[in-house]
């Protein structure tokens, strides 16, 4: 099992690596593309607002590498309507067809919308966008992303921002037991250990961005999420051995000298 | 910060990898040299009961490449003076210094006797032996361990084999502020993402058997945790980002479409 | 502050007692009056489906004591138009006009249909019925029953009959922050601390069914529960303390022997 | 099964409440009799240097009713020697042969040293006392302490002063399973929940002081914990039922609009 044999594949386009990055929150755009590199990274997402199609200095884009997938995200959209104006202006700006959507009224908690986010989805992949809808980790809203078109879900695992692990780990793990989609969890990740969790459980990758743009040192803290993403990924294949109630040797326990 | 720059150093010993292994459990004894391999550990620990010193064949010890440190441990050993004959054996075999000290007397939870543990440490650091003592994760048994001269301490995050995790993580880190020796946790951990956790508070390594043995794929299990201890290692130096109460945008939420 | 100080306020019925309990599972109808008496509990729900409108026997709501609000539920439909019929054909067989809306179309997790329920809401709310929506803890979801015109809101701590807990803890969390209706945690409870736990949380009331039918005696189980809701509940007004990262202690540590 | 028919014995004495109360931090001493009047506790332990033999006013001994059984504790003690002499100077004035050993020489975390506990007890026990040594949750110890003549044990759930809850929750666990003396949960429990879940796993009593002490309403507080307490220890009786994977129907799902 490796990247060549177990790719990840959204849309068209075939991923060796199962986490993607965000570009919000860095000190300095010239890090991300650091992070892009140390993290192995391929898919990067990035909001409209950051990319000045006028300017000839500071576009974000400019750090982004050939060869890594741009998913502009509707980032500001309060509604459906807003979600695919954004979606639309971002695919005419030569981002490209590929969208998170994201539609948050909630300015306290940050929580998506899940109607609106399923109408957003509706009506952008009936216009061929590979749409990646954000959502809170209801079954009933994935299962309309599904018969929407989706290409994948992007469940959170607490608020985001909140660097606070896999608050919602119960309700991931029936998503990812019943959509047949790929489930990227993205939200709420805080730590190289909380990202290895969710790929255990089955997780088709997870998108990190506060966590690593926060940490002292964003480039180290971007290689460690990148082998604990693999790490994680490893782990499901390998299978987990089982949970045992009472201690189990690992090495005889007797007859050394009582024999 | 890579394995120059942030050694583990165990007696005279300078290791680059931070994941130690173990040989029970395992279907076969040469998958324990793929374990290695993959793993990149640089120990491995031994039961003495495992190495046959009059047969040919089947010596454990044969599949352990030159580089490995060899730390032979005293399972089976109910008090302290066992503990102490068996090191003892251990290192006239030619097994060397080092020697994991291993004191039960429950047969099972299989939690090791603190009282003992501290006196076998006493003896066996006195006639120079590097002593790591298997311990519960109490403080004041680690105390008595860094007065004894023992080299590393190594608590339990849950009971042997029962890959639980970290279900002693205040515990632990309480050890892991406290004792000014490398805190190797040893015990419980069941999935690289414990492995991970624990290296993120800041424990100097981690030493796993059963999650490994017991995995359908024990080499792609065993590189799946050499990834996920380097990544826990590198998010410690990195510094984690603290955890918020409230959401936190990473993209502008506001003003796209409402200036 | 008591019960008389305290009400639960659901429509225009005053309550004093914050355990809602079910009748489902029960081995025998009767101990349904039993659990009521021993617990306490003034709301009951009822499956419209266990209500025999024809037979002399064995209808559960003989078994139901005067001065104990009964509340339907709608189980069993698969969306918001069956909803909507149940609660009419409750309340036209004399049921009141409380109504819990449950529609699920899931049958692994049964798990709810937040768009389906928010469609049912608004339709028996404007008949005038009082009601109560059981719904994921979404956040989005909750604002627009609230704007339907639902009672309260009764999000779910984990799937209906796991006896898990509280796993949606964050979530329920925010619910209880942002929404002006009672939140009534609904499902998943499975231990008088789960229940305990959630009313310290500032939930307004708990609903069991399955860990009080399930127990082996279900009237001391539901004795339990009863102290348990009113426990979580006290605690809440008595201000819970702080969590401490270091020992504090409660007792004069030094000087005594040492002045 | 209530308190007639499920006493608490130690030593001689039968108990009918399974709350024990300290007597730190509180604003003023009258409210200790308030906390015992209002939790039901019937036993009360005090630190000797809270008690003024000298003085006329203000020892806090005057606050506790009669029926009350006072627990003394060797809170100040460093090492064994030291609570020996604190057990007898109790017992000297007059405040009974009951004695909570709490031996701690670590001020930041303030844990228990088990090693001079065990000594400790080993003394007291001898000289007619009934002991209750304040411990870490070892089972080592705690077989010691069952040999050394303890009249129960007292493991920590988390350090003094906390307010964490039961963060030793899996070694709790194994004393109770393994341990044939009264289990009683000292130290850490912050909330209500915390002391029912204790009581649910099957400990015998649990010991609670800042949680109530330092509530903005203690009187209240101790209510909640008197009824939590109670709650989870009928709970036990009641026989807890199992947790499930899936999603278990309490209502009849199908078949009411399908049939």
């Amino acid at each position: 099992m490796d990247s060549n044999t177990d790719p990840l594949v959204i849309g068209q386009t075939t991923l060796s690596s199962r986490l993607f990055v965000g570009t919000g929150k860095y000190s300095s755009d010239s890090l991300i593309s650091e992070v892009l590199k140390r993290s192995g990274a391929q898919v990067i997402t990035v909001a409209l607002r950051r990319m000045d199609f006028h300017s000839q200095v500071g576009n974000v884009t400019d750090y982004i590498p050939s060869g890594v997938q741009l998913l502009p995200n509707t980032s500001g959209a309060r509604n459906a309507e807003e979600a695919v104006r954004i979606a639309r202006l971002a695919k005419a700006a030569g981002c490209g067809n590929w969208i998170k959507i994201e539609v948050i009224s909630d300015n306290k908690y940050l929580l998506p919308d899940g109607y609106e986010t399923v109408k957003a989805t509706e009506i952008l992949a009936r216009e061929g966008f590979v749409a990646l809808p954000y959502i809170s980790p209801d079954l009933m809203v994935a299962k309309r992303l599904v018969e929407a078109g989706a290409a994948a879900v992007m469940p959170l695992g607490a608020p985001i921002g909140t660097n606070r692990g896999l608050k919602t780990r119960e309700l991931l793990r029936i998503l990812i037991d019943e959509i047949p989609l790929p489930v990227i969890v993205d939200a709420g990740i805080g730590r190289p250990s909380h990202a290895c969790e969710a790929m255990e459980m089955g997780a088709a990758a997870c998108l990190l961005n506060t966590a690593i743009a926060s940490a002292a040192d964003p480039g180290l803290m971007a290689e460690a999420f990148g082998k604990a993403v693999s790490a994680g990924r490893q782990a499901y294949w390998a299978g987990l051995g089982g949970r045992q109630e009472y201690a189990q040797a690992s090495s005889p326990l007797t007859g050394f000298l009582h024999e």
